[in-house]
């Protein structure tokens, strides 16, 4: 429990000789010590993989916490860019393996300079952490149109903004951003500590637009986990895309060759929407009718038509009096890949509450986050759907959104993000 | 890890013939059930007793979460809100035992009824979950200098608002409140879960004034527990009143009798405020003036003067210059007893992020929660000396600001929050 501290004081004494560069060292721990995917509760302290085919914190097994945060690049200097988001990989395959964000680490370093990682999380173990970097629209053409970093040519047409959706009441200041970051983690403050490290180290490169933070994982991506509840009481993600899909997940969640530019290929389109929940308004509807809007079973949440959770539902079943079970305008149906063209999403959101909203209310509600292969092709498709007709909207309000292009993972430590999208 | 689902369906039978009464029945499981007091991480799953001399909450081994509740009393039928805090109490001694927050429970009522669960703490365990009720000045006298409720001639001395200190920055609709209630579990889901089912029963009678969730506790409460880091790195509350200080807590945190009114001895006073922490500035800082500010060393925590972290600071010791070496304006030096008179408090906070600042910071910080016999006499002397000349000023921003008069625990299941304050 107490590995950062040891390896900041021997990276303090080892500097004095020769400081090894931090990528050499991140993956010196890595092989020594060969990082287990197992998230499961039991395993808290585990580290995850940093390097891979794939971005660690996508198909990873849930955790149970959230931080993420949309930068705005305030440069125009490319190279001050790319040094950052080599400085950044640095930290994040150190941060993830349960080390310091820098080489001489919060207590190592000289007394007359500022410390290269913050602290709080001394003595935390690696707690699973994921990081999990997406690249927006407006890294491509500023709000102001201009092409900063020379690659609008590389701008995937999947990247194109969102649409605006019906009943949409987003905004602005919380959605969208340059640069995306998910941390994921079993404990709070190792996420927290991992982004406020990247804003720290992006000083005069980037500023913090927007972050949020997450609990209770709303969605299960392994079969090992069990679905989880939303603020609504009922379980969300029930027919998540889960990483055991491997066909599937070809399909749905990761670009393939020839889908767009070579740098995409393997990586994945996030959307977030922050959903706030008027749940003082959902806690007063009859049983009956919250399940009859999500078209489930509140206990089990098997569909209206089933038994189990897993059920498949039966559209087509009707009542005593010829009216579907299953609502025309309930969730189940509208979100079912079976009324979507077989779209479907790889779900990672979070619940949420931020205070109060100053009217008597928790702020409270779903950080949805969804990856897929082409999120015009899959979320837009589903959310105008649901946003013209889901009975759900009478208790929600979209009040944020965000997409970003999440590249590959990297194989190697000389690699770094979005290497392939700026050499 | 069903137990509160299976509960939820045998109460909904049992309800047909003579649904038992929500507080004997919570007695019922308490009593066969007899939960632990202990909070480690291994008994996460654990529940820790509702009743009892004192209020839980407050020398239990502090958890890991907190959401903390501020309420706004909406009516002025004293009626109305005793009968809403007699519900408070059977909720919370039910779900302290990890009961759903009802008889009938989230999914176990009537179809054409609203359940009297709100469900997404179903299949969660009790999770060292603990709520403590405190009333503030204003539940008295109202802002407009009514007495709303005949209870001003019980108000404590001690109860007399906060004085406004110097560099205070409150913001007012985060600060105050009529009720507020803290939270604390294992798992913020379950603690989210206890605060909005109080809300939601508190409807008409109640609202949200100002709610905060909080993180990676940053005080221990007992000597079992390592002491945690804030978000400035530096282990926060080493001199922390501890569970194990009896003779202490009779001094300095527990109401003793002739304090003041009857209904609050055995009780405590707890101050809240919330401190935003200019985290970008402190990371900018050297390593050697950060703990300056401090007195202590950011590794071990020690005193300047010290080695280890326990070792008691001298206050005394010079440097090769005659400086002294826990500097006269380090936060160490002006907080500590020797300088205030003896006050000790029993310090409770919690970090938090709240999303972004819109200035492209983060907007995090700490929680300060603090209980004790007399705020006027502990909190308010070291808060004007800390006001006044901490160094660590120019990196912090109060701006929210609580003050709550917490009853004593309670002994019987016929007993309510406020029992004694109202009768």
């Amino acid at each position: 429990m107490k590995r950062r501290k040891v390896l900041g004081w021997a990276g303090a004494s080892a500097a004095g000789v020769a400081a090894a560069g931090a990528g050499a060292l991140a993956l010196a721990r890595h092989d020594q010590n060969p990082a287990s995917a197992t998230t499961s509760e039991a395993d808290a302290a585990g580290a995850i993989p940093f390097y891979g085919e794939r971005q660690a914190g996508i198909v990873t097994a849930a955790q149970d916490r959230l931080h993420f945060c949309a930068f705005d690049v305030i440069t125009d200097d490319k190279a001050a860019l790319v040094d950052m988001l080599q400085n950044w990989t640095a930290a994040g395959a150190r941060m993830t393996q349960g080390l310091d964000a820098g080489t001489f680490g919060a207590v190592g370093g000289s007394l007359e300079a500022p410390p290269d990682d913050t602290g709080e999380a001394l003595g935390l173990p690696a707690s699973g952490l994921t990081l999990t970097i997406g690249f927006g629209p407006t890294l491509f053409r500023d709000v102001r149109g201009k092409d900063r970093f020379g690659i609008a040519a590389r701008r995937p047409a999947a990247l194109a903004d969102l649409p605006k959706f019906p009943r949409d009441t987003l905004e602005d200041a919380i959605s969208g951003g340059d640069i995306g970051v998910q941390a994921c983690a079993h404990d709070p403050q190792v996420a927290v500590h991992a982004i406020r490290n990247l804003a720290r180290l992006g000083m005069g490169i980037v500023s913090v637009r927007w972050s949020q933070l997450g609990f209770g994982r709303t969605s299960s991506t392994s079969r090992s986990q069990a679905t989880p509840r939303n603020l609504f009481g009922f379980k969300d993600g029930t027919r998540n895309l889960k990483s055991e899909d491997t066909g599937l997940l070809d399909e749905h969640l990761w670009v393939q060759p020839g889908d767009g530019p070579d740098w995409m290929t393997g990586g994945s389109y996030l959307v977030t929407r922050k959903i706030r929940m008027l749940v003082e308004t959902w806690d007063r509807s009859p049983l009956a009718e919250q399940q009859m809007i999500i078209g489930r079973d509140k206990g089990e949440g098997a569909p209206l038509t089933g038994k189990l959770e897993h059920d498949e539902p039966d559209f087509a079943a009707q009542d005593g009096e010829g009216e579907p079970v299953i609502a025309v305008d309930s969730h189940l149906r509208l979100a079912h890949p079976d009324q979507n063209g077989g779209a479907r999403l790889l779900r990672r959101g979070y619940n949420f509450v931020d205070g109060s909203d100053g009217l008597g209310r928790l702020n409270a509600g779903l950080f949805f986050m969804a990856y897929q292969r082409n999120a015009h092709k899959q979320f837009v498709p589903v959310q105008n759907s649901l946003a013209k007709q889901d009975t759900l909207n009478e208790y929600i309000r979209h009040v944020s959104s965000g997409l970003f292009a999440c590249p590959p993972g990297m194989l190697a430590a000389d690699d770094y993000w979005g290497r392939a999208l700026f050499a």
